[in-house]
């Protein structure tokens, strides 16, 4: 929010936000007359503090044993390692930390010149791309939304107002996805065909004749797993399409995940392009 | 709609008719002042092409090696044959085939005097019995639906729309059920008292109550798993009661699904009762 | 019902009364200005018969061999053992019981001066805080629910009614938790942190630090696991805040259900603590 009040006075069009204990955690900027959502989420994966020195995942973490992990509690900042113990996740803090506390991976971020490194890059990226589109965009939603990584009601909610406020019936999730053996580094952002969800055939050809279009680099994506905020929107009951349209990553859920600087430059660029025509 | 947009000045009640771009691919018929609203899925199981010769499933298609497959991409027709290697489903075609592209089972009905058997009867006999009913249905809604093999808010959005606009609490689902150590061939429609989730008591036993008083020969269902649009249906945030009425089938989800035609002429019988009756 | 039109009267605050066909088997009292809504559920978990012998589970009992069931048909009333051979789960009635009727565990009820054990605490002692509650209640919604045990849509249902009515946006989960190695008997009434799904921090926070104040005594518990009405409320599109108060119980889904007399009142006074000053 700091960002966008400040920020925002130089964007091309002054957006309406909306935020605040009616929104919850999320945030929603309003530019002109919205035909398009992106849809960025804010959480991540992590770690809540159980009994002794147990942990238990907020999410999907892939964590190795020897992983560092910080938080604080009321009695201070906390550093410490993880373990994996008799398929047990503990930590090697000295003190006890307090019930309920979350843990996240320590940030380590390290840039070269094909390489951006970090912990969180999902959805790091993702929202970076939704501030990115901001500069210069005229008519659209960007969605800052919450619980991706965990599952919960954020993007029902969201869905909801969109369509009933403004009948948007588009969206856009601006999120990170797998290198795998059909998508891979350096060959521009991935338009995924489906994931554990099946987006309508319609709107996921139309995507993909404008990033044709659009000169952009992309690869096309189809996964029998996984999901995003689509899902959400999917299983809504407000008739709005989704296609995830994003940069692949390695070293998923861990604190290395690691995107190709070409990749993010061509999801910027397939996205303002997509904003524009869709 | 095609045979909709033909066929429904023969109809003795002409419906209104709600369909396009708002409703995504289902369509809502509704004739006179409606009470109940019968739903049929349109959509199948089938396949989506990924990277190499891989296939990734749509819904749960119960596939053998050598099972026909059909589609098309933009590089013209496709028919090829499906394979399981070290439990990875492959196709034989050829060529490569698209990303994304969506093969189903060849098709190939046989019908005899007691049987019809084909690929798809789950839902294309749910589908023909929700058009027989508007052959002379007074009151009431016909819902043709998508995405109930896979998941996905068709159905939510659909039940919200049809509660908000006519206030109706009242739906039968039209699909196609297992054969089981319960249900038989020649024993009639099953009425399914619940599958993995439980409907209702008080609309299951009026239900049953007038399936008596009808005549029409019937069998009761009672599973631990198994799902239908009833599910979500039953998920959504409207008070809408929902049954399973369907004749039942051998060989689900394979190109050879086998329903007795007596079954299916008690299917299309009873719906015709309960939507005078309920 | 029956009891809360009796017993109404004598009740600090005269509530409005919500129930009936339209809001299926859930009843809704609304007292005052409402700000909080306390949710308990009516249902319990059980066993639907199947054919022959065999039963199949509502919600997750944790069966034993040797388990006394009973329950209803039309041939009259029923009250048997139940089996399991061969990891099936069959019944020893001596003749055939109408496919569909659900049996229960038969109850027992046995206090001491420290524990009520009973089958069905888990809701029983949800439902009797809530009507406790009822007694002195100045603002507030005391919600009761179905569906708790094995899904379904009556929360999704009560919480855009008590949202679109009422701008409700906080709840308590009124239920019984598991006694577990960081949640103990006589301890006092558990605030879960976090379950298989996570409320919202700041709300949590709130009620922490309410409970602090209150004198009542109270432990925190943080699970990975295991879900409540909760669930429900969290996945909806309603921006609803919820958390779980509940006495912990041992021997949970049996018929040995196992309360401290001790945890159960500080569970009452904490809810009427938490309902005047959330």
């Amino acid at each position: 929010m700091d960002y966008v009040q400040q920020r925002k006075k130089s964007w091309k069009v002054l957006p309406e936000v909306y935020f605040g204990e009616e929104f919850q955690d999320n945030i929603v900027l309003k530019f002109g007359n919205p035909r398009t959502a992106v849809f960025a989420h804010l959480d991540t994966i992590g770690f809540t503090c159980r009994y002794h020195n147990q942990l238990v995942p907020v999410g999907g973490p892939d964590v190795q044993d020897g992983n560092i992990l910080v938080g604080e509690d009321a009695l201070g900042p906390i550093e410490c390692t993880a373990h994996i113990v008799e398929d047990q996740l503990i930590h090697g803090f000295p003190r006890g930390i307090q019930p309920g506390t979350n843990l996240s991976y320590k940030q380590n971020i390290r840039v070269d010149d094909e390489y951006i490194q970090a912990a969180y890059l999902d959805n790091r990226l993702g929202v970076f791309n939704a501030l990115e589109i901001c500069e210069d965009l005229e008519d659209g939603l960007v969605v800052f939304s919450t619980y991706e990584e965990h599952g919960g009601g954020s993007v029902p909610f969201l869905a909801k107002f969109i369509y009933e406020k403004w009948g948007v019936r588009q969206a856009l999730i601006s999120d990170i996805t797998w290198v795998t053996e059909g998508v891979k580094h350096h060959e521009g952002v991935a338009i995924s065909l489906r994931d554990q969800f099946i987006p309508r055939k319609t709107y996921i050809n139309k995507i993909v004749a404008l990033a044709a279009e659009s000169g952009v680099p992309y690869q096309l994506e189809v996964e029998g797993a996984g999901g995003s905020d689509g899902r959400e929107i999917q299983m809504s009951p407000y008739p709005i399409d989704w296609c995830f349209v994003g940069a692949p990553e390695d070293n998923v859920h861990t604190p290395d995940e690691k995107v190709s600087l070409l990749d993010l430059e061509a999801m910027i660029n397939l996205y303002k392009y997509l904003m524009q025509h869709l």
